[in-house]
């Protein structure tokens, strides 16, 4: 899922968005909350026509980027109460708030509020910090069920006033062709396995149509994280979404996508782009060197984008080294449009079936003494 | 002609300047002459190729932007010694260099080098400038007769190899589809109507396929510039195309192609777009206010362009209040949208004729006591 913080893909227009094939973004609730505001966003009929963008959108629940705000907030059974970095105000997220937002802002899935723990963390602070996690998740679920008719794009009446044999009305079978949103759970535990498998199992007790796997990638090692998720993955159920949350290279999405992992969200490939790094398929290229000054090539020789279509490394080079804004669009769309590719070969990989999958060239095959977790 | 200074019109790419109808861009040599450098250019192919642009460039002769650099320049009869803006390095642009370049980048028309005289100054000093200007206008066309086989793209040997009965040899019939560029003429004379008479028969007598007026658009009231517009434009042949470099708002550019100049170029549509500014068929607005906060219109309902097709101006405020890339990607479109509806509005309008382009709507029919010139 490309990352679009405030209802944009930064510099890239939502038309394009389209052709590069992006079935779902990602925007993020606590920026979209505090700009341009739930209000706003709720009275323009929510993300989708305020941005108009007809495909998915996820939300997040805003919980990771308080936590990431160290200096500005402070936790509480309660909730989170931070400082806004655009203007140092104080708010409140609850999982109540939390959901209102979510609610508000009308993405297809939205995520419970919960608790990334810190890491490295003890023992007994990551299973203290889960338990909160379990008892927001379920407290997220309680307001979202009482209030998952109030989104914005809701055509129908408030829920009480249905049938109560509309068996449609506590089901999510449909993404925003029904009338309410997908509420997923996420499981933390830190980086300890029976911690991630009880999170997991008492996740699942509380009942959500997808599970993502929170509080990785927060500074620990890379195999720490694989097995972390490997380890989790078995707890999950195979026929929900399993969704990895803030991951990764395009290596590493081919590599959890083998494990089981149905969804990701990076702001690796936007990023990246704006500080001049493109992944291609020969490697990483540091557009800013003076080596492609004169190269007359396209980025990627194997790429169809409409970058590579069209412009040299040259002149790309060019427009990074003059600070030129079209810098920045054009390497945007050029990574999205790599990663938007690997989980196209990812998916083809996958349809090919358990036998033949590697022959797509996207996996190699698995070592004789690694396990085949592939799913 | 939208203004591409260093090959990008900042923020769009080259397809959706396509999408638009831009027939020509324009390039700065100055600014390119710095950075890339011409060498890198030519190494590319020239502009075209260099910056996949398969529509017509034209490149300023530098002169305009070196005199900008009041602090750091020196002018004498052989040129202009300038300190880069980049890094403080020294250069020298002289008629033959500022050829050389406007060669080596292989713009389809360059222009030839010229004092563009400050604002106000007296007649000795207008005159005196306005001389210096004949003379390198001299030395310019010399140098492109002896040198305009030196394209980058020239597909032909060097014009000494030629046969000498190739009538095409020395003209400039088509475009880029021959082997030479077109070297227009400026016509300077500050704001002297007798000066800009003998300036513009002195330039035509030295004869170029092009006449530009030049030194306008300096600080001069906006009356004076419409005054001395109007009298050169008596002075230029009506068979060759007169370009008014540097203007001018939506109201200016009607005006002047209504007095018979046929091109313009101006860094307003860009500039205001990327500062919120932006022109529509009711009226300049700015994006920025609250006011538009929740205002789900299309910023110009009477405009095709894919901004106005697509968004509101609720979603183009946030974006700019948010400081987001797109919002000066999608201003920058819009605004280039209506400069260049303009025009198309104002070519519909000479094609009906003397007697009927009033019905256009374009241009208002002429107050009983004002001339009619619109030729």
């Amino acid at each position: 899922m490309p990352v679009g913080t405030v209802a944009s893909v930064k510099g890239v227009s939502q038309d394009i968005l389209e052709d590069l094939g992006a079935q779902i973004i990602l925007g993020n609730t606590y920026h979209l909350y505090l700009r341009p505001g739930v209000k706003t966003v709720r009275k323009m009929g929510g993300l989708h026509r305020f941005m108009s963008w007809p495909r998915a959108i996820l939300t997040d629940s805003g919980g990771f980027q308080v936590f990431s705000l160290n200096e500005l907030r402070k936790v509480t059974e309660e909730g989170v109460t931070f400082r806004s970095h655009l203007d140092g105000s104080a708010h409140f997220f609850s999982p109540e708030s939390a959901m209102a937002a979510q609610i508000g802002l009308g993405a297809d899935i939205i995520m419970a509020f919960d608790e990334c723990t810190e890491y490295p963390a003890d023992r007994e602070r990551v299973r203290a910090s889960m338990e909160m996690t379990l008892r927001w998740a379920e407290r997220s679920k309680q307001y979202f069920e009482e209030h998952k008719h109030e989104v914005p794009w809701n055509p129908l009446p408030a829920a009480s006033a249905l049938p109560d044999d509309d068996g449609e009305r506590t089901e999510c079978r449909q993404l925003r062709t029904g009338y309410c949103q997908a509420l997923f759970g996420i499981v933390q535990g830190g980086m300890d396995r029976g911690l991630r498998r009880e999170s997991a199992e008492r996740t699942i007790e509380i009942g959500f149509p997808g599970y993502a796997i929170g509080g990785l990638s927060v500074g620990e090692p890379r195999e720490l994280t694989r097995e972390i998720v490997e380890s989790t993955l078995e707890h999950l159920p195979k026929d929900k979404p399993r969704y990895l949350m803030g991951v990764g290279t395009p290596e590493e999405i081919v590599e959890y996508a083998s494990l089981g992992i149905d969804m990701m969200d990076c702001v690796l490939p936007t990023r990246a782009a704006r500080h001049g790094l493109l992944f291609t398929s020969q490697g990483r290229i540091s557009i800013k060197q003076a080596r492609y000054a004169q190269d007359p090539a396209p980025l990627d020789p194997n790429c169809g984008c409409r970058v590579c279509q069209r412009y040299s490394r040259a002149y790309l080079r060019h427009l990074y080294a003059s600070n030129e804004m079209l810098a920045q669009v054009l390497n945007t769309v050029h990574n999205l449009s790599f990663y938007l590719d690997t989980m196209r070969r990812v998916r083809h990989a996958i349809s090919l079936g358990e036998e033949t999958r590697f022959l797509s060239g996207v996996w190699s095959r698995p070592k004789p003494q690694a396990s085949n977790d592939a799913g």
